[in-house]
């Protein structure tokens, strides 16, 4: 393992030349002026598995973007893992207010910057630098290896589950290995065993056939305006609780031992709040931020618009608004059954006097894993060696479907190692990644293939003090 | 007066070709590409005054528009009256929805299709045909006449009243005249007593610095959108009352005889809620329809826009969210002080965590006439001379600032004698204008002209009878 250590160490210029070559590829996969561009990022992306010593690589194609796969089972009675990581990127706009272009990547204070640096070019491509290193000095990979990269996440991953489900039986594995997050702060390496899940809605409320004169009509009509305050405003109380009844029903609450890890770790409610440039933080009562942010549901208008929105005054009623709300979710709650209460809810709730339509636009899973399993605990050990420090248990506030469909499908434990930093920019201007991670990700990346393979063999004290506590510790 | 009503009736194509040429220059006064068109009206104006009889005519500039300014003062000794109206028009879009060209007038079906028919152009110009009339025919006017006719109505009159206040002596008068509302129904001639007042705010609510993803920090902080429905949803109960403290104290009840007048007028609830295509009519409980439009005070949401509105689901708490609210007011609500009440309340209201603010867009003072008055019993005379049928009093729920601002500053009556109808289609496509009613004016101008002069002396019985019933007659 030593020679494969020294072998990245020596390697980071040729690392860091690879990502800036695919961060140069403008894959933008929403935007259909660019497929070609999303396509030539497949192709790199197939070329360096080529490279790196997968036996078998392949181009998947799907409705728009293809999928590549690659993969390499030369350990045989190893077990196998499945790196997952997609090559799209995030559009560029607003691209005045980006310091370097975009698809031109910058290297400054040890940081990458350019769209897809941490979002996640800069993310998946360690492992595939960590299973090189093996197979050139390590005399192969300590266990098997199966790259899924694909090119549709940042529009919704629309074909990957029907092809996961397909390929079930090809894509099996002992754990699905992930680095889409981030870590808790600068340096302190961490694990994500928790997603929320996600219900996106979208609410029509019609009054009248047109928009009527507000002084002509005013007062002998609903306006659905007011009828679809009314109704968004019932859904949650002063204290911060949803109200759709049996909402909290399947709700799982973390036990004592879990809260206190939570609140363990290195969070200031100060610094977030400075951070966002809120007057103040605001939250569901009894509960810390990071418990409200990981292990709570919530709900939130996305959007809201109707009637006269431009300069000046307009005196209408409008004949109908809009509005775009979404919950997240967390382990137990079934996207698909608080989909309808909320549904019935609003339903009985919504005045006789106009007529309401709601949409789902969107769902997904929320997740969690057993910090116990052996592949997490295996992560911890990983991420302690690479990063020289005892990694922490963080959940993530946000949805990636796909992992609980890995989970569904191929009935494996997903691995979430996160590279990346809550100020890399994803999705906004001037996204950038740290060399510091970026190197550090690979070497974790090596460190986790040794592990799975014979866990805790090669250096066991180090090995033991770095696994995770498991939710229970007080030391978190 | 005879002679005056031959001569009325013998020159009604003349009258419908002057009608049509002021028709079809498109004064459309918030449209600056239009400025000529606008000028190209008043100049229109003034030559008609002019060759009307009115001894001075004078164009006044504004900041936009010119005011058209003309007097006849031949009737020493008699009452003078103050004939308002505006020669602007409303924008024309969707033209796709119109059955002409807006500034093509089409005959068709006894009705003069144009932008501008009923608002204003066809009813201000009965007014300078009756006033010819009597010049040509009737061995001078019986009253002197001054006309105001502005070109910035339709962008909210910013120049007229520092115009009448500024010269208050010039316009001194006995009355004001103004058509330029709506008949209760065709064929039934109406004196409007009343109408709302007005305020008009914009509220923005902000929270964070900028967008945030809705899953990484949804329940950390106050969404602004969440905030203001729950702001905007306080305002009003279930029963349509606004909540606002004190907003009801200086409403005006209307008499137990005003309550069974409107009560008795051939109103409709099912044919309303048909001709808005409204699943049901709603409104401020205890109040019938009428009452509710015309003498009870209401809110309504303009408009509201924040956060993503496009096609598909995006995962964000916006940083602000708006809306436009306005309030029609009843006397003696004074829109000042229900502004501040409003504002007070808001921000008593609003949580610390988002920051608010409220801009007042645009206010006016609600006005209610004395009934028995002389002016308003000479104009119901008037009315049912004209148009054989004894006049209704009515209310309008809209709102026209001017009014209120000349009965201030003049310190005189204003007589509402409107001509159009609620079907005119007024600020939308294929604006219309009954020709009845345009001829019917000219006629009951020339009527109103006499009755002031002499009031009721003409035709004593008739003059009698057709004087509107005051609020306490159990026939209206």
């Amino acid at each position: 393992m030593s020679q494969v250590v020294e072998h990245i160490r020596s390697e980071r210029a040729a690392y860091l030349q690879q990502l800036t070559e695919l961060l140069a590829i403008p894959s933008v996969s929403t935007d259909s002026a660019r497929a070609a561009d999303v396509r030539r990022a497949a192709e790199w992306v197939r070329r360096r598995l080529s490279s790196a010593g997968c036996t078998t690589v392949e181009l998947h194609e799907t409705a728009r973007h293809p999928i590549v796969y690659g993969e390499w089972l030369g350990a045989p009675g190893a077990p196998t893992i499945l790196v997952y990581g997609h090559y799209d990127v995030q559009p560029v706009d607003p691209v005045a207010l980006w310091d370097n272009a975009p698809f031109e990547p910058v290297v400054r204070d040890g940081r990458i910057y350019a769209r897809g640096a941490s979002d996640n070019k800069g993310q998946f491509l360690p492992h595939i630098d960590a299973f090189e290193a093996h197979l050139r000095v390590g005399g192969g990979c300590p266990v098997n290896v199966k790259f899924l990269i694909e090119g549709e996440e940042e529009i919704g991953s629309p074909g990957l589950p029907s092809f996961v489900a397909a390929n079930a039986r090809r894509l099996a594995c002992d754990a699905v290995v992930v680095s889409d997050t981030a870590m808790f702060a600068k340096g302190l390496p961490s694990i994500c065993y928790g997603l929320r899940g996600l219900v996106y809605l979208e609410i029509d409320v019609r009054g009248t056939a047109r928009d009527l004169h507000s002084g002509a009509f005013g007062g002998a009509v609903v306006n659905p305006a007011n009828a679809l305050v009314t109704l968004l405003a019932s859904l949650k109380d002063a204290r911060g609780r949803v109200t759709v009844p049996r909402f909290y029903d399947k709700v799982r609450r973390p036990s004592p031992a879990e809260r206190r890890a939570l609140a363990a770790l290195p969070h200031s409610d100060a610094r977030l709040r400075r951070e966002i440039g809120a007057p103040a933080l605001f939250g569901e009562a009894g509960y810390g931020t990071l418990e409200r942010l990981w292990a709570r549901p919530t709900l939130d208008i996305n959007g809201i618009w109707g009637g006269f929105t431009g300069e000046g005054a307009k005196t209408v009623i409008p004949a109908e608004v809009h509005a775009k709300i979404s919950m997240r979710l967390v382990p137990d709650q079934q996207p698909r059954v608080i989909a309808r209460q909320l549904i019935a809810h609003l339903k009985k709730s919504a005045p006789k006097s106009v007529r309401l339509t709601v949409r789902e636009l969107h769902g997904g899973d929320p997740w969690i894993a057993p910090t116990d399993h052996p592949a997490l605990q295996a992560a911890g050990r990983a991420l302690r060696r690479a990063f020289g420090r005892r990694p922490v248990l963080v959940r993530e506030g946000g949805s990636i479907p796909i992992v609980a469909d890995f989970e569904r499908i191929l009935r494996v434990p997903a691995v979430l190692m996160g590279l990346g930093l809550s100020d890399d920019n994803l999705h906004a201007p001037n996204e950038k990644m740290e060399l510091d991670n970026f190197y550090g990700g690979i070497m974790a990346s090596a460190y986790l293939m040794e592990e799975l393979a014979a866990p805790g063999e090669q250096e066991p004290d180090r090995g033991r003090s770095a696994r995770p506590r498991r939710a229970g510790s007080s030391a978190r």
